[in-house]
């Protein structure tokens, strides 16, 4: 029972939860139950159909050991007055031991670590997680959502991936092409906790898992939230798309200075987040813009406060050619943690409403949205808001029918 | 007949036609016909209902008498080799002479006017150069297009306008409440040519012309053309209510050169133009933005090439505060003159099918979209964009059928 | 004697002591003495010759009686530790009541009014709260700075300021040509108070009181302090000239939400202002740049933090085009008081020295500075750099000398 | 004798003479000639003691054999009007066959290639060249410039180029260490040639070189024009430590899509580029800013019309942050050009006036100004501008008395 006398009902358990979008969004849920923070940068507020937001209680792993309010005053994304007042629920959590594997994730590393060695007892280890978390605090489901730091690709065609049975059969040998992020997605559907994957990596997208998540009858959504930089990307591309005028090149250009920056300094890393940006232009244009490029850099000084600096060249009229710049000076966890919330809210009455498998409807939160059998994603933000209400609508409607 | 032996059937008569976007569009036409200009920046190419740009021609009013080739050469828009191939048909395109008054529009003068005085004898001359256009070129049909620049505001409230007996009598009675704006479009309308503003002046919205135009069984559409600033700010304003960032206060900036910037400089032709800016923000949003601020500077270097920078203070999750900045370095003409051709022929194909009086599925080409009986516009751009696309399915399906 | 043992020497008096300015100037000098600040942003805290910074004492003038800390704590420029730690301190300084005249700066009105009414009374109230000033602080010296906001303009040949005996006799007939800040600067003179004028308005630079601050043996400099878009002006276009890349415009936009952007909602004090802005430009250049244009918009959500945007046409080799764009989010106050804190030193070093009237070695804090005799004023900052660190060198020596 | 009767009397021989930089050079000296061009982006246009513009003709190498007036065309930055002016003139311009080395510059390459193999036998081609050319147009001096892509870096010790007489062994022994610019420049200096180092490559700031350039009493200066932004950083950094305003961080990305552009996309190249625009920011400040960081990115739209964006983070008094932000939409042959032809005109003034080795006066004009015996380079760009002035003065005089 928390302090106002409601029970909470469903637990977010965290892949990262030391981390600074993590700890944003259990800091956020516990400053609304509060009452210090009103309903901006929610989208979905407003939805009856919803649970409320303090209906939800965080867990999670990290590989460091410290408290949430010693990590949120790390992270200086929330100010004085927000940390004194979270603070009494964020020092009460504290992660459980993360797995990590270097070979997946270099520049990010830490102590705090589960001991088992090998899959499949990892694995177990995570199960006994999930079990606790929902039996101690008296859950009605547990979600997990990865907010880990983003691994090193795995290539479309490994074949431990390809099916369920091949995925088992690479568990039981310990494959090398298995890592944390796949260990975790696993570990949380065979719980029957819908999943979501708010990072690049390899995870729930893998056809093994997806096998599962349908075999489970469980809910799961992703890739890689969809904050910054490719969010105005799929709102201003459709403009464009609308008068014809054509994208020459759009150059975009990204510092920021926390962890995730600094995991993106490894090259590896940077090529798997940089694939899920790269479709998202083409997709929208109905052409191959040719000289899209994208930069991430590491930059301290800017800290949690990521910097878009874009600029696009349009073909107009005649030929004739013009220049759109952009320039977002925005926080990467003030832009997050409320789509981590408002995916983990959906994907609770998803589950209410017995859907399993790819929730397409989500995938206005992704950049790298997740579809059924190879079906092209839909990228413009409009069309994906259009179809997430639709969806809630439809299931409002189911849910007060029931 | 015209050089590759198919006859234009529409006439597009401009108020204005020596001005930058008259200009670029009649020239656009011509190279269009010539096959030195691709589909870039023209929203509506692939809709087959619509005729061929080549069905177009174009003739008008101004109040300088130079023919069309000398007037795109001034205006600097055209590059050289567009002015050598579309030079010898804009050679022959000279404006009628206009009537203009310097109590509407202060800052834009010429001696190219209309002799007769009195607004009934200003009538009667536009309805005979609209009659001697469509007979010498073998018209089926002749459409208006306001591109003059803007003029003062009208009170609201002005008698003269409130219904179609009163104007009749105010135009008697030589009223100074009357301006150029107004007679064109009513001239227009009594001659059954479609109408379209695309200055922010009080035309066809008017009460009392648009009985007229119901009256006369004529589509209109207006008003003033929705080509940068306002673009933008109807492509993004929707994906940031989309994720609940709240707008604490936009800034915009427009600085150009040509001759709607010289225009703009009185202050009474600027309180119109913005007057047709400022409620965009509020509507999209759905709450009102009490720090939007929209500044139009006169700026000589950059003539035709306008240059809008907006800054936007945003407020996210937990009120933490983020900015946007846009920087658009565009060409008012080559963003504007695709959009009155495609609102010609779309205004041709609502003639052909029986429309008559404000066309709705037009107003995504309008910063202030002309909407019946007090009904609130929409300014979403994806929406208004649907809504044509709708009209235009909708249109095509009838035309196959008839 | 203040907390640390040394009695302060010398009093900063300043007209306008609740503005933001000169809050953040009285805290900076406070938490330079407690060790809570360092040097950055003072840019002659190496200079030996001049007093240490906590020999000053601030005291002053303004239209609301609250304390300097009520009124730290409205302008926001501090941080919650800053505040914390200079409260104290702050909490003790509560301003003189203040003359204002409607008449000079309509938008800042306040209740905290000097009863005396007349010019002479006002000059005598102002007199007594220096001496009293400098005798319960048991100061050896007073510098009168002006802090207050813009008033408007007066002509340049207002016979009352043509010379010191009009001025006398203008005071006895209490005429209106004759403001606040000239008052201000009078009554400083007459003291025998070294005056600096930050501000725009009229005052130690009219003839008459150049006249009086000579035979007072008084040296003076202004006016209106160089600190955010002035500043890069005068960094950049000495590099432009260095390339001869010419500027063929340069468009400045300054948007800011303080006080001081509230009153330059007033046309009249936005006039003067300007003024002071203008010249800058051709005097480094060495042509006249026709299109240079610069406008100052009020927009609250920026609150102290001032934004400035320029666009800067250059035309360089072969005639060809390119643009330099700049964006300074910055602080008015935090730019601004560690120079009011310089100038103060180095009038103090000044009277020290035996210099009076025009101090032009100051001349690189102001954005329109003043000389003697009509010169040019150098408005390059390297070039006015040099200047003061000559000035400070020559000082320097005398000092060890004497 | 060219066409206006005076005989050219000084040449300058390129290499990398079909790159945008040279031909815009070229076309330049020959519009000024042509009086199609007036002093625009020419800092040294009126001094004196430099010989006139129409003194100095063109020649130089290239991997390719086009003409210059073909080059020019593919390089697209004269506009037709300069191109029919100069072409006459360019088209009589074809390239000597150049060395290249793929081992030093991996992404150009061409087929017009000195067909000599072997160090000494190059070296001889080169110096016959510059005999050839010297003879047949009657010319006192050539001065050799490189403006070839940038190769990749040398190791600082590395020992073939320690002294003379360890290059001499080197070149003989055909060293794998000595690349084409290092070729060109022992060419020039035993040639007795003034040698002018516009890239970054190694070469006359070789130890062994330098001694080569005393030896034969030649000057020499470089290295890598200093055009877009680090000419900005070099104006913009004394501003800001003329405030004491502290540089946390600077971030630096550049776009471009000329051939130096391309061949920037080679890591190796890469890296001796950034190499000369690094310490230019700490030399100024006088302080580390370990937070600064440059990219370079390919982008094709751009052509030879670079863009340069920089963010600042300053923090100011009481550790307050602000941010200035700088865009540049630059040019870069036409900022490039001109510096080579006023480049080439002091270093004949400083023959004339018998001065050898490194020519430090020049220092403003590069990225990395040679300074003797490892002296600092000075890098603001107003006291290089003073240095050079007070040379030019010095040189003027001695040329009178003489």
């Amino acid at each position: 029972m928390n302090e106002n006398g409601h029970s909470p009902q469903v637990g977010i358990a965290v892949v990262g939860l030391g981390g600074a979008v993590a700890t944003t969004a259990a800091a956020g849920v516990e400053l609304l139950r509060l009452g210090h923070a009103d309903h901006a940068g929610l989208p979905l507020a407003g939805v009856e159909a919803l649970r409320d937001y303090d209906a939800f209680v965080f867990a999670g792993w990290d590989v460091s050991d410290d408290d949430l309010e010693t990590a949120a005053r790390g992270h200086g994304v929330l100010d004085a007055e927000q940390l004194a007042a979270a603070g009494p629920r964020l020092r009460r959590l504290r992660p459980w031991p993360a797995i990590a594997d270097p070979e997946f994730c270099r520049n990010i590393d830490g102590l705090h670590r589960i001991e088992a060695s090998g899959h499949r007892a990892r694995i177990d280890a995570i199960a006994a997680d999930l079990r606790t978390f929902r039996t101690e605090e008296g859950l009605e489901r547990v979600i997990v959502v990865n907010l880990a730091s983003v691994e090193r690709g795995i290539p479309a065609d490994e074949p431990a991936l390809a099916d369920l049975e091949s995925f088992e059969r690479a568990l039981d040998a310990d494959s090398p092409a298995i890592g944390p992020a796949l260990i975790y997605a696993y570990a949380a559907l065979r719980e029957g906790c819908p999943y979501a994957n708010f990072t690049p990596s390899v995870a729930a997208d893998a056809p093994a898992l997806l096998e599962l998540s349908e075999e489970m009858g469980v809910p799961v959504c992703g890739k890689d939230g969809k904050t910054g930089q490719t969010l105005l990307k799929t709102v201003i591309a459709p403009g464009l798309r609308a008068r014809s005028l054509e994208v020459e090149g759009w150059f975009s250009n990204n510092i920021l200075g926390n962890r995730d920056g600094l995991a993106l300094d490894d090259a590896d890393s940077l090529a798997s987040k940089l694939g899920t940006k790269g479709s998202v232009l083409d997709s929208i244009l109905g052409y191959h813009v040719e000289d899209h490029v994208v930069t991430i850099n590491y930059y301290r000084p800017r800290g949690d406060q990521k910097e878009a600096w874009d600029t696009i060249d349009l073909v107009g009229f005649l030929g004739q050619k013009m220049q759109l710049k952009l320039n977002f000076l925005c926080r990467d966890s003030i832009l997050a943690a409320p789509l981590v919330i408002e995916i983990a809210r959906t994907l609770d009455l998803a589950a209410r409403s017995g859907e399993r498998g790819i929730q397409t409807q989500l995938g206005g939160f992704f950049k790298a949205p997740m579809t059924a059998d190879g079906q092209a994603p839909e990228h413009a933000l409009h069309r994906q808001e259009d179809a997430l209400h639709a969806w809630l609508t439809a299931a409002s409607a189911a849910a007060v029918e029931a």
